[in-house]
C-alpha cells in the first residue's frame, strides 16, 4: 500500500477564496435531518473555481474547450513536485530552467502560497515567460498551490499560452506537507460537462 | 500506463436523480463570461447525494460520523466488480455467497441499474440480510450502480447495518462498460467536512 498525500483544499464556508470576494464563498446548507425524521442531507453551492480545481480552456478563451474534454488519463500518472518556495513574486523561465523539465511531464509548483490558509493578494504566480517556456517544452499539466496560476497580467497571457498549447492547469493544491520529488499523481475532478472548470480531489502517492 | 475506466455519472441538469424529485436536480449556471469581458465562470448547486457519491454515517444515523472521517486510504486500492445483472429485485445473502467475499474487500455491484440512464423506481437494492452478511465478513467498502443501496425497507436496515460495521457505502457508480473481475479502484470525493456525503469522481484501473 503506497503512502497517500492528500493535496486538496477542504471545501468549507470559511475557506480562502479569490480576493476574499463574498460571492466566491461556497455555501453548505442542511436541507433535511434526523430531527425531522428524515435522513440527513446537505446542499452544496459553489463556484467551480473554488479550492482545488481544474481549469478548462473556456475559462480564459472565448469558445474554448470545456471540462469534459480533459480525459482522466491526462490527470493520473507520474508527476514531479518542484520546490519554488524561495521565489518571491513570480516564477520565471530562469527559475524553471534548473529543473530540466521534460516534454509530457506533470509539474506541481510548491510555492510559499502553500503555507497560507488565507488568500494572499500577492500570491506567487507563473509569469508569462515561464508559461511560454513550459508550453515550448510541451509539458502535460501544471498545478500550483495558489488559487490562481496568474495575477496582474493584462489579457491573461499565462493562462492563454498554456491553454493554447494543451497544458492542463490545476489551481489550489496544498503542498505544505509534501517534499519536492517524484510521485504518482491523481487529480479527480467532478464529472461535469460543458463548462469552464471542475472542483477536484487531488492526491499524490509515493 | 493502465487502462482507466471512468465509472462516474456525468453531473448535469438532465441527469437522473432520486425519485425524479425536482429539488434533487443539480443546477449549473453561468455567473460571468467573455461577452461581459470577464473569464467564463459557473456556479454548481447540488445535493451532495447527487450522482456518484460517498455516504457518511451521519446520513442515516443521528450523531453519526461525518464525511471527513473517511480517509482516502479506504477509498483507493484493490477492488472487485461482481456481476449481479441477473438479480431481479434485491440482492440477498444467497446471491452473494457464491463469490466467496473476503474480509477487507472493496466490492462493486454491477446490477441491471447500470443499463439505465433514467431513475428506476424499482432499482435493484441490497436487502437487509445481504447487508448483514457483508458486515459479518467485514468488507471495507460496497459500491452500487443504483442511486441508492436501499429502498422499501423501514428504518433503513441496510444502510444502518453497513454504517454501524464501518463498511463505506458508495452509490451511483456506472458499470455498464466494465466486466466483472479485479481492478484497482479510486473513489475521490470532494474534500468536504462536517456533513453527510460527498460527490465523487470514481474510476477503475486494469
Ligand atoms: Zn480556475
Ligand atoms: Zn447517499
Amino acid at each position: 500500500m503506497p503512502t497517500i498525500y492528500d493535496i486538496s483544499m477542504t471545501i468549507e464556508e470559511s475557506m480562502q477564496v479569490w480576493k476574499n470576494y463574498e460571492q466566491k464563498k461556497p455555501k453548505i446548507t442542511n436541507v433535511q435531518n434526523h430531527d425531522e425524521g428524515k435522513p440527513h442531507e446537505s446542499l452544496l453551492s459553489m463556484n467551480v473555481h473554488t479550492g482545488t480545481h481544474v481549469d478548462a480552456p473556456l475559462h480564459m478563451l472565448a469558445g474554448g474547450d470545456t471540462i469534459e474534454t480533459i480525459p482522466l488519463e491526462r490527470l493520473v500518472g507520474p508527476a514531479r513536485v518542484l520546490d519554488l518556495t524561495h521565489v518571491k513574486e513570480f516564477i520565471t523561465k530562469e527559475d524553471l530552467e534548473p529543473f530540466a523539465i521534460q516534454r509530457g511531464e506533470r509539474i506541481l509548483f510548491k510555492t510559499s502560497s502553500s503555507f497560507s490558509e488565507d488568500f494572499l493578494m500577492d500570491f506567487v504566480f507563473l509569469r508569462e515567460d515561464g508559461a511560454k517556456y513550459l508550453a515550448d517544452i510541451g509539458i502535460g499539466l501544471v498545478a500550483t498551490d495558489a488559487l490562481g496560476i496568474e495575477r496582474a497580467q493584462a489579457e491573461y497571457p499565462t493562462h492563454r499560452t498554456l491553454m493554447r498549447n494543451d497544458v492542463i492547469i490545476v489551481e489550489g493544491v496544498r503542498l505544505k506537507e509534501v517534499a519536492a520529488g517524484n510521485y504518482s499523481l491523481v487529480i479527480a475532478p467532478l464529472k461535469l460537462t460543458g463548462i469552464d472548470a471542475s472542483p477536484a480531489r487531488a492526491f499524490l502517492m509515493a
